[in-house]
Order: structure tokens, then C-alpha cells, then sequence
């Protein structure tokens, strides 16, 4: 993975978190709990945001120069994840993965 | 999968279909003839187009409204495909595979 | 896609046919019934048994010696997920396409 | 992602640290290099490595109980393309990431 930037190797690694975060907060404390959070629209926002980490990461390391139009995709939908575990509540720490995936993914995608 | 219009399903099928013919031919036909087959940025712009179809068939079945900008990138990644297999040669099957995906994405993203 | 046996090109359009149906079927239908249908064992029973399909498509088109390892366990996830959804109920088109797809993977583990 | 074992929080880093480094070496290394480096069998070694990893770390993720299954062949499949990063030379970054995914699955699948 030579001429990688330091910056791209760190929304790498951002976009990997996140999409841990999510992917397994949704199966385990969202599917055990129940309740809103397993209302569609909530569940269905964290699944959509691990898919996008995951394909950003991906394009990365695709080394693929379309990288920067899923980086902006993902900064999108990790937001509004962001901001939708919020309003549920009892989600900070997914919320937190979110926040710095977009930060990470917005510069990416300038 | 109730509730998903007639054009969400052929949507799907075109991006799976794309997903199949450039993975499938990149790493057979692509790795096995070489030369201009494997330029880095031919080579790349295959694995892309894979990439990004299997992501925009799995929003399209998350029933994510994000959907839409995964089906615009897409549309977008399949037109250079189908452009640069043109380029190359001996690809035919595979730009029309992503013609055809290009146009039903294009569609999806109106 | 040169050189590719039609008993694979049959198995790959089987393994894309359970993942569109076991994703899209517990992203809408189950998140959507709730109930018995987001259990957290059946509801991740079908989500592993769409990445399996996946992956299983994956490997084939990448025309991987180790596809015989994936495809072998995607026919047993597959017979686990059908046997789920036949104790769940209501869930009959997807019980379908996991045994055509567990048949066909069980062939191509052979 | 409570209740996960410390293990496995361990196995899964180790996993996308392969598949990053399988993929991105893959597809800048190797594709920039050439001759040997794109051999089809190494080539799709690296590739089936990257997506076998992917794959486990998702298991481990949805806590599915056959993430054991999904780590012993990516355990396999890491050991393998180890041995060919050592056959095809100048590849012992990518090597040592094999090296150490396929011991950490290697315990998984215990």
C-alpha cells in the first residue's frame, strides 16, 4: 500500500470502525433491545452507514480515484446516523464512531 | 421484499448482473490475458465497477432512501467502464453489461 | 467468463437469488412485522445467510479454488435458514430459495 | 457490541487489518508490478484472502454462531497466501498481516 497519504490511511481506518460499530451495535444491543431500536428507519439507517464505511473503505483501497464521491456519500449517511442514535438514545459510542467517520470521510471527499 | 416497484426489481437484477460479468471477467479473462488487460487503470476501473454495483443492489434491498446517490455513482462508474472497455478491446459483453446498468442506475437516481 | 462450467454459472445466479431474497426480506418483511420475525436468532440467522450467498458468488467469480469451502458452508447455512423460516412462518418464498440454493451449493462442494 | 469476548474484539481487528492489506497491496503493489506479481494464482489468492477476511470479521460482527466455520477457512486460506506473499518475494508486510490473521482465526474456530 505504497503513496498512500497518511490522511487516506486514516479515513481508512475511520471508515473500518464505523462500520464495526454500527454492523455490531445493530446485531447485538439494537437486536436484544428491541423496541425503537428496531424500528425500521432507525435500523435500517445503521446498516446502510456499515455498508458505506465499508465500500469507502474499499475504494480506498481500491486506490480507485471514485473514492472521494463514496467518501462524500459516507460522510452523508454517518451524519444523519449520527444524529438519528441521538434521538434514540443509549448510543453515544456508536454515535461518537459516526461523528468521526464523517469528519474523516468530509475531508476525504474535498 | 413487498412494497418494491417493478423498476427497483430490474434495478437489482442489472447491478448484480454487472457486479457478476466485471469480477467474473477481470479475474478470468482480464489477470489471464494480461498486458493492456491488467493496466492499473483498467484493472481498478473493473474491481470499481464491481464494487459499486454489489454496494448500490445492497441499499436497493436495505430499502435505504440513500439508494439513490449509490445508483447515481453507479450509473456513473459503469458509463467509464463500458467506455474503457470499448478502449481496450476484446470486452464487449462487459460494456454492455454496464451500459445496461448504467441505464436502469440512471433511472433509479431521477 | 471463459472456461466457466454451467453447474457454477447455476450456482452463482442461485447464491445472488438467496441473498436479494434473505437481505430483502428481513430489511422490509421481518424489521417491518417485528414480533417473532426480529427474534435475534432468526433475524441473524437470515442476515448470515445473505452474506454467505454473497461470499459464496464471490468466490466463485473470482474462480477460487476455495469457493468448494465456501459453497459448502452456504448449503448448510442455507438448510439452517430454511428450517428457521418454515418455524417462523409466513416466510415461504425465502425457505424456497435458501433449499434451491443449498442444493446447488451442495453440488458444487462436492 | 457488548458481551463480545476479548478474543474475538482481537481476531475481528485482525481480520480487516488483513483484508486491508491483502486488497490494497493487491491492487497498488502487485497490479503496478507486474510479471509475477500478477500471476492469476496469486493474484486470486490475494483477492480470496481479502474477501475471506472481510467475510469473518462480518460474522464476528453479526455474532452468528458459524463465524467459527467462516474463521477456520480464513485461517486457511491466511496460511496459504502467506506462503505465496514467501514463494513470490518482496511481499513480507503482507506475509506477517496473513501470519497473524490466521492465528488469531485459528482460535476462533477452536
Amino acid at each position: 500500500m505504497h503513496n498512500m497519504t497518511q490522511q487516506m490511511r486514516s479515513c481508512i481506518k475511520e471508515c473500518l470502525a464505523c462500520y464495526e460499530m454500527c454492523l455490531g451495535t445493530a446485531m447485538t444491543h439494537c437486536l436484544e433491545a428491541g423496541g425503537r431500536h428496531t424500528e425500521p428507519a432507525h435500523f435500517r439507517l445503521m446498516m446502510a452507514c456499515a455498508e458505506i464505511c465499508r465500500t469507502s473503505a474499499h475504494f480506498m483501497l481500491l486506490a480507485s480515484p471514485h473514492h472521494k464521491h463514496t467518501c462524500k456519500e459516507c460522510a452523508e449517511i454517518c451524519a444523519e446516523c449520527a444524529k438519528d442514535c441521538d434521538r434514540i438514545g443509549d448510543m453515544k459510542e456508536c454515535a461518537d464512531a459516526c461523528r468521526r467517520c464523517a469528519e474523516s470521510c468530509t475531508k476525504m471527499a474535498a
